[in-house]
């Protein structure tokens, strides 16, 4: 399996450049029979597009998805799902300078060193608009594991900079442009304020959870839940760190205060461990964090390099989110929510048949 | 690809459970002509195995390694090498009771319920003692980068519990028994004494890095080198974080304080991003932390329930790690050489034609 | 990797139904900076596109393809190519009599039976029009195989039916409507024009062939390129036998007679084994035959069922091709180059460093 | 998946040479809870083992499988299963001569240029021997789909070099030395014995199918159940030909009277394609053949080249087998089996909740 291909029997292939004529993905092994059309996935795409607020990339961009395949009479019938989205918004520039140099913290140097060649135009595979065919096919695993299971998928920022922002309610979340769970979000939009105003970027932290899962996901030794959520995160563009549960908190914890013990009727006392226990999925719910570092496109002057190797200033103008972690929420979810679909299939195929009858009532 | 094996084309697949007969793998896609022999794995496996120091599991074992295949006149034939570890202290006795027991915090009970069936002989599959194999062929994959790119690999805890040990230098890493990267191991030997008295276990934090990198290494969308990174660490027992250079500090930066700005001659002015720019590796020193978890195994009694959920009280007596984190760090170190590994020969793959005159001298 | 995606490292992903919106492929994997535009794909679509002649299908398909990412400024980018497809000439219809029957010896069925769903369009997923994405990207593998390694790939039609062909010259393949390698066609056309009058068809045998063969493609023991180049060529629709070499022939031969042996300057004495031994390419031309059975959609009545179970009479109208086999050709040839180009891959990736002086001059 | 595995979810890596301290696979993805012990597998070795009558290579080996995980309390646990079987009759003697020549027709000289070593000692990896593991792995497979679908598998050998054995029934293979399915091998001997006086070898023709198939098995486009078969039958030694139902008898055949037609209670007239429509199981009986070519090692002396390109004559002592296609019969069940076995797990994965009512009682 190729480097732009995820998941083993949900497999998402995506494609495409920020700037060339679409982007898109395949879906191979859906399971046929699910009612599926593009009103289910646009809201996913609508909640991640830019230009919806002041706070992100005023890039215009409907984004609006079109299924080439794999559905008939409005119902999927297992074979490829072509999601393509065309791109409207690429302004036309010349790119010949930026072509040449390298935005320090950004892709533009390691995509040259490995291929030897870049597409520069806002850029081009490493833009984090790329992020939207996967999001895409995370709506049509969030629908089947709905359908399914009953698994729900949230999420929201927590911190924003060196801003705390708590967490009041999940509610809050779709009532402001940040996807933060908090009634008031004054502070941040003066934080994001002064943010824009200075040119510069900060980072982001993002909490993504999953509700009512399945018990018995992943498949250790190698192929286990929590890796693969965590290989999934860190692929998000500018994500440095993931946490399952209580994350790096858990290194200062005794065994004694940590353990997830199982109570009368099934129920955990707590769930420290993110809701899964040696790599398969407890039942518990899923807690996944991810810290994103600061945009690297920022209008402050930089010290760098051209591809001849001469000392250059950059300044990257243009259109760009000061805080990419702000879209990050319903990437991380869709993220999530393809890694369970995965290994959903990935678990009947091999356990199909064994049955228990625990927990009891 | 099932999930007992680890990678694309250095492919590591690892069998076997903890009181079985035997625990090993086979690294199918090894290159040929490398010199190679028992002598060349054995170093890391004696890092890793248990009964080393007071600190650690009593369990007895040599963890001696066979070279079943692959290797003709001490040098590899470019054909799967099966490395075979014949465990030995397999301690007889009766499992009846704990079978039917779930430990808090452990694999015991999210195993049962996937597969229905459980080997409970010490942890059977769920064990770290599984971490063996992955140690060994981790060996192999130093070695080949050792040669081909002169790459080294090099880890060290730097956290036990809530004790912060700090980082001095890298020679005092292997003059004492915690991986610890100082002259004096004086107050993580209390704090460990105190730990073993209590009953109770506790987490750490270990740091580990790649050293002379070849650029170009990973494969973006999905594929990128620190997303893959982040699932082999993450699939290390009791792992609960992972971080890429700066990781969640990352989240308070600003992007003008943050980026790794090339300056002449090709050399980065510091190592935010530990040594990956948009999932390619930049040339920079990998840096890569990872949280662990305390111990589920202690002495301390907890509630929990059996396979008939009724509850029930566990102490979890028998040989244990009370710091699984201790024995992590040639983990970690083996994990992070495998991924290297992989993505050095799908780079080679596609990009072998790439040639680039930068840097400059 | 799903059902749905050809090779590991040159990893063709195809989409699309008969008469969906379009149909394409994803190819992820090809190596950066190769020249590529459309008019490098368009001419292998070319020959196997419908309507071209009177013994084809009469659907009017002009198959353009548009290349949507993976290409920046003529190059290939290394980043993942979609090509897609649009189509066209979908005749509305009332699909809803034949989306009830099954066809004798059609896929109708099966698709059926397993996704409990199928589109009956045209055949849905089941068309053989499906090659069209897999001829388009064999066209770039070929390209890169032949500025790499100066490797051809040419195919013909040797039988129709129970009529042999005879082999004259490769020349005049590119002269016929049918791939026949003859000079004079009559008997071909005559045999065609009874076939047609008759509302039967016929079945067909092909041979395709590489020339200036790498040597050591092939991965032994279950990935030899004999193996996936059977895979491949069994998946074409209809195709029901392959042969490598001598094939079946080989049953009656002596091991005296049928061995290839190297004579002075490494040369070959014959090619019995077809350019392949011990699963690997010895550097002779890959030699490979398949054998293509009739199309069951024929104007013939047959008995058969419905999805109710009830015996209902079939005639096929529409328009189909009486012998599929016609249009074999660039099909067979363009699966041979996918697989060659991806063994060309991972041959590199793990013997990249192999240096040997033989051949002698 | 590297070249040593086979199957996407039911996994088997072999490993191994042919006089190596052992040989074995690892088969990861087994369902859990099925029975299974030693005695469940070597009955279907000791059908391939070498030395059991005259007409086989004389090589003394017991073929002992040891279960070295995976299994506990005689029960599959879901985790992988390793099996091992030590080499031991590796006669000592000096390989340097044939170390430096090559065989005519054999992967001597592939694998030399491939790897750029080679283990010369009775073929090395290369060898026939290394099928043990595959058909070991293959009881396995069977024993599930036996116990969870009824699902059967036999072979034959049908044509022994240019002797055509015919068919009488299933009941006499079991009862001869050649797998024959005819009552009187006495024809069968006397070519035999004729043939190993000469020194030469030759070829056959093996028929493998399997009864009671489940319906929906098979992934196109390119993951075929009969693509997929056609990949592991000629992965086995010395195969050059494979045919699935009528094969390339098809190419003669008509439309009208080739198709498999549907009747009343769900049975089908014919079986010309052999148990596959589409590339999916219809639920009739699997049919295949294979062709297989004569061995390259002879006692008739051949030209050849060293590895310094100078002429040499080459006499292949030792035991060798005068024909290899023998003891193909429990070598293609097996391998079949497996491809059956791992298709039967990615249906379930994602057509678990297709339910139709077809076919009526």
């Amino acid at each position: 399996m190729s480097g732009n291909t995820l998941g083993k029997l949900f497999a998402v292939t995506n494609f495409g450049e920020s700037h060339g004529p679409a982007i898109g993905c395949v879906i191979d092994g859906c399971p046929p029979g699910m009612a599926l059309n593009e009103a289910d996935i646009q809201p996913d795409l609508d909640r991640r597009r830019p230009g919806t607020s002041k706070f992100v990339t005023q890039r215009q961009e409907p984004d609006r998805v079109e299924i080439l395949s794999g559905v008939y009479e409005g119902r999927t019938t297992g074979t490829p799902i072509c999601l393509l989205i065309r791109n409207q918004d690429q302004r036309s520039k010349d790119y010949s300078e930026i072509a040449q140099t390298f935005r320090p913290g950004h892709a533009d140097y390691t995509y040259w060193r490995k291929f030897g060649i870049r597409d520069p135009r806002g850029g081009g595979r490493s833009s984090a608009r790329l992020t939207a065919p996967t999001v895409a096919a995370g709506a049509v695993a969030k629908k089947w594991l709905l359908e399914r299971y009953g698994t729900t998928f949230r999420g929201c920022m927590t911190h924003v900079g060196d801003l705390a922002i708590g967490f009041e309610s999940w509610e809050h979340v779709p009532n402001n442009p940040f996807f933060a769970p908090v009634a008031d979000v004054t502070p941040i939009e003066d934080y994001m304020n002064a943010l824009r105003k200075s040119g510069d970027s900060c980072g982001a932290r993002v909490r993504v959870t999953a509700q009512r899962m399945p018990v018995g996901l992943g498949e250790p030794l190698y192929g286990r839940l929590d890796a693969d959520i965590a290989q999934a995160m860190m692929g998000i563009n500018a994500v440095k760190g993931v946490e399952i549960g209580d994350g790096f908190a858990s290194v200062a914890h005794r065994g004694s205060q940590h353990g997830d013990s199982l109570l009368p009727g099934a129920v955990f006392e707590s769930n420290r461990d993110g809701g899964v226990l040696g790599g398969i999925s407890s039942g518990q719910d899923l807690e996944v964090a991810i810290g994103i570092k600061p945009t690297s496109s920022i209008l402050v002057p930089r010290a760098s390099l051209n591809t001849a190797g001469e000392p250059v200033e950059i300044i990257t103008k243009g259109r760009h989110d000061p805080c990419v972690g702000i879209r990050a929420t319903p990437i991380a979810e869709a993220l999530l929510a393809l890694v369970v679909m995965d290994h959903a299939l990935r678990h009947r195929a091999q356990c199909g048949d064994v049955r228990l009858e625990f927990p009891p009532a």
